[in-house]
């Protein structure tokens, strides 16, 4: 590789995570590197040296690679805290973009902003980006991202008309690891049948939520219960009872799937459940395809722009 | 006070807390004491150094005093493991009563055990005593304990014919303070119109429970909403998707309430949003009047015993 062929950068910068990738004038990724630098690792607002400190092989003297960046870089606690863009929107409109001043003269950077539902009050930041890299295969569809904060996404025409935030990541980590639920759930591996109970259980009755969970460490004192399997049956609880609540999304239509590979295949089967056929893209994968989606509109803007000038 | 007055010695033994009691023979409370002496602090199992330290002054040298106590006192963690009584059945029948061997001669121990459901899986242990004290007032209620493990609880004819845990307590401390929304909550200070809103949206629309988590956060990042109603709309909701996942329970009776006065009022306010009547009893004193309950029904039968033994 030869820095010379990078054409511009693009930046996953998440809360715990900083992902870079390099990619050339096709966009073609050329190089990546990523490390634990996320948002809340940064002291003192120290975000141009923690940047230059994992791209600055990539620049050279003289000339100025521009940078598309997501994620929570634009938060209050990032960078420079970008206002969110209201909803129905396209998920990643160059228009948006906002300019972020450094020092270095060899980085030009744009900030993605989120979205906000000002209907239903929701927000997102970074998701909107994996949104713009699903609009190169679509133009409508009904998305799920699941994760720490699992998103549900209604896009018509390349235009985000609603979603909504289940927390159902945190409550899974918070029930498993800090309540006394812990003590019953606190061994790995699987057990299919164990899930597959708890989304049906968790959907067909979302009221019993804190009663199933007590439920689970009632059956371990009570039974003995391998412990593995009560721990699939929570995931599935939570799943489930995230799948009532998001009902109105899919129920008619496929469900696109963007994240982890394990948690998609986990949203998958809970879907099968409910006869709802997915498709699954992988999460940091298509946080790429939505940097170059961002980038290629801004470009052609910006030549069509500097053609006009030119004419 | 003289100590030849003690007749016995009642004990509400919990997680957290020793609280313990010393009685005259006709039940009335002469002296308390409580300490920060749960069982969850106990080290190397010095459960009777623990008990004497702070009773030792009720106890006379050459008189045998009787003891009664209740809670996780009796659980895996506690002085002795005492099998769970089976539903249904009478909440304190002094034939389930197991005795404690202890060191010191001045001591009798008696411990009352908890209650398992074993169809709908589930288990009390401490509730069973505060029942009991329900029981010298009606035959048969519609109880509701509010606290850490809420538990909704069906007696009928002085019988426990089945009841529900809601970890509704737990599930409001780990939101409050461990997840991410406790950025938007960490005020105290109470509003009762969210507090009523929370209920209502929790007990019409309960899976949609982890997202309306988000939207507290949302909100405040939005609105910039005071953070003492955000926490009072959490307690809301969770109480009010608690009601949901109990309203078998109480869709055609007055429910009496067993908490904390703090808790026993929201919980009469949100059942009054439902048009449900409640009475409200205080848990410590409620629990002290189930161990007298226990107390006397042992003595009336070891008193008829006694007798056939004479006669």
């Amino acid at each position: 590789m030869m820095n010379e062929d990078i054409s511009w950068i693009g930046l996953d910068w998440g809360t715990t995570q900083l992902r870079c990738y390099a990619l050339n004038d096709r966009g073609c990724l050329i190089d990546s590197v990523s490390s634990k630098d996320g948002i809340n690792e940064i002291k003192d607002a120290k975000f141009e040296e923690t940047l230059l400190a994992a791209i600055n092989p990539w620049l050279i003297l003289g000339k100025v690679t521009p940078i598309l960046a997501c994620g929570m870089i634009g938060s209050k606690n990032g960078w420079l805290e970008t206002p969110y863009q209201k909803m129905p929107c396209n998920p990643c409109d160059y228009k948006q973009f906002v300019r972020i001043t450094c020092n270095d003269p060899r980085m030009k950077i744009y900030v993605i902003p989120g979205v906000a539902n000002l209907k239903q009050i929701d927000l997102m930041r970074g998701e909107e980006t994996q949104l713009a890299g699903l609009l190169s295969e679509m133009d409508s569809a009904i998305v799920c991202l699941p994760g720490t904060h699992c998103k549900w996404v209604q896009i018509k025409d390349r235009k985000i008309e609603k979603f909504s935030t289940f927390i159902s990541g945190e409550l899974f980590d918070l029930i498993s690891n800090k309540s006394m639920i812990r003590y019953s759930v606190n061994k790995d591996g699987w057990d299919n049948n164990a899930f597959t109970e708890g989304v049906l259980s968790g959907f067909k009755t979302p009221e019993l939520l804190s009663n199933s969970f007590f439920k689970l460490r009632a059956d371990d004192l009570m039974h003995d219960i391998d412990h593995a399997l009560l721990r699939s049956k929570l995931s599935g609880l939570i799943i489930g009872i995230e799948l009532a609540g998001a009902k109105d999304y899919f129920k008619e239509q496929n469900v696109q799937l963007i994240g982890e590979p394990v948690l998609n295949n986990l949203y998958s089967i809970a879907l099968s459940l409910l006869k709802v056929e997915t498709s699954a893209y992988d999460a940091s994968q298509i946080t790429l395809s939505g940097l170059k989606y961002g980038f290629n509109s801004m470009q052609k803007y910006l030549g069509s722009e500097q053609k006009g000038n030119n004419g």
